[in-house]
């Protein structure tokens, strides 16, 4: 997707005004704006039920629960905007339990003062990608704040999914010998969002990769059953998400520079920031780890799908009691890759 | 609960410092919060699996889900504080279809700057009431706005819960005839918001009556599994929660002033500062409906309950086009109860 949808402008009406303390003070006022925006676009029977919860029926399978804040600025960047990225954030944490997401909640704290017509091209945007996603929103909520204490809008998702009773991926499952992939290039979102928020201008427009992982999660569990671990590396990046895992698993990581994909573009950003695209958030890629045995045919069932095209194999875990990562470089040495002790970007996601 | 409860004060260590955007950021400052603040007091087996969700196991019966941000000021109030009042909020919504809640996720936007220890005591205290409750917090995020772009801190959770074959509850299956009934006084969360917020002083301290409902909701469909609606009168107060369901059922509403119940510190308060008590937010209070022969046998498992004691029956539902909500005043009239169109107490929860 990109900056501009033209789905998102054909969708949108001509919602004017902005947003008053009225819409969140329980009453009529309230009532009108969620049924002229929210329902308007995310219409689904759950939400027709008209509740303050939404009755989903029975599910068979383990139940899997996943909530995300969504805090991002600017609202509207290159790839995407909060509203897309509520739903793929959310949809890609159930996804990374292994399991199949089913049902969204979003809840949405609204600054007074935020521009209507943007909170509808925000609302729009999250219809279309749910839509398009198959995960429904089924209930939500919404307050507003006197203006000055918030910024716009903030969106809180939380994903409910299911896992099939052979999966069992989880961040400790990582063992000696194990391969560590990912599934596309490292750094997209974070050097896009930089790059409008700084208003820098590169000679190739740098778009976010958000987007939704759990079908490539699906088609990849379907290739490999004993996928140990899945993980997206968002906030912190990689360095984060590897870290991570090597302290859940208690397990060392050795992964090669040369083989973690990075867009030129996106390395030549980094270059000029002084960043480090593995310290930088991904919405739209993942890190698995499974056996040695079962790698090479993970990682072409990865390549075979569109979201998974520039996958590689990038390390492995190791036996390492003090749970290390490291990295052998383009240059021949070796380094810790440890993860940023504070803040690189922040209000990535 | 009272507002400074000693089991509190007991269990929070000296967490000193304030928020920085570094707890925000992905890496090791935000790992270190979690686990020291977060996972410290809420632990439970599904927090411990470290994950991006939470692993929880299969159900039978329907899920329901529901959803609530909270902004609610001041953060600390008397009766509760904004932590308490986010399970509570949740955990109520999940009951008021019927349900049986069974695990909440919260994340949180936290402002640069803000109190830790202050953040600490609020986690404190959602840690006791969700023990209390028996509903565990499984699963949460933390996200870090800049000074002056929040306040303190908003909490959204979200609930899931499971509901019986038998029951059939929503806001649209009033029917005219059917009785309506309350679980007790109305107005003590809006005017004691409102009494810390102003610095009023009254002779008897009115507090929240912020509490999880599930329980007297059990108690009362084990009585009455025919119950028709149930629903909670927060922003708006009970005119909305009528007109609401009113609206949702096509059928109008008919109830006697003197029969709903209000304390005399509330009503007195209500006078002096020109507010109605209908339209003020309750956090631990339901309205029922159900059939007109079952509404003597509720009323009497409502009062036998000690979340239930001022229970009474208010009026009734009648055929009405125009789904209005009358009501026979105290002065021997009748009026219309409309729903506020605006703000009466803005950031009420």
């Amino acid at each position: 997707m990109t900056a501009i949808d033209p789905r998102l402008a054909v969708n949108a009406s001509a919602v004017g005004g902005a947003v008053d303390m009225t819409h969140g003070a329980g009453g009529r006022a309230m009532a009108d704006l969620i049924r002229d925006v929210f329902h308007k676009h995310l219409a689904n029977d759950y939400l027709a039920q008209g509740n303050d919860g939404a009755l989903l029926g029975k599910v068979s399978g383990r139940l899997v629960m996943a909530t995300d804040a969504h805090v991002i600025s600017p609202l509207f960047f290159p790839g995407g905007d909060i509203g897309a990225l509520a739903v793929h954030g959310t949809v890609n944490d159930v996804a990374m339990m292994g399991a199949r997401p089913l049902w969204l909640s979003a809840s949405f704290v609204l600054e007074e003062g935020f521009s209507l017509a943007a909170l509808e091209r925000i609302v729009v945007s999250m219809a279309l990608v749910a839509r398009e996603a198959g995960v429904p929103i089924v209930t939500g909520d919404t307050k507003v704040v006197e203006k000055g204490k918030g910024d716009g809008v903030f969106i809180s998702t939380t994903g409910i999914g299911v896992v099939a009773d052979e999966t069992d991926v989880s961040g400790s499952n990582a063992r000696p010998g194990n391969a560590i992939l990912v599934s596309g290039t490292m750094g997209d979102h974070g050097v896009a969002i930089l790059s409008k928020r700084e208003n820098l201008d590169f000679e190739t427009e740098i778009v976010s990769d958000s987007q939704p992982l759990h079908e490539l999660v699906a088609a990849m569990l379907a290739c490999t059953p004993g996928i140990r671990v899945l993980r997206d590396p968002t906030r912190g990046g990689l360095s984060a998400t590897l870290n991570e895992i090597a302290r859940q698993s208690k397990a060392g990581m050795v992964i090669r520079e040369a083989a973690v994909p990075v867009k030129p573009e996106v390395a030549a950003a980094c270059e000029l920031l002084g960043l480090d695209p593995l310290n930088i958030a991904n919405e739209g890629k993942l890190v698995a780890i499974c056996d040695t045995a079962d790698a090479e045919a993970l990682l072409a069932a990865m390549q075979a799908h569109p979201k998974g095209r520039d996958a590689a194999i990038i390390g492995e875990a190791v036996a390492d009691d003090h749970a290390l990562v490291r990295m052998h470089t383009r240059l021949g040495g070796m380094r810790i890759v440890d993860w940023i002790a504070g803040e690189q970007l922040p209000r990535i996601c």
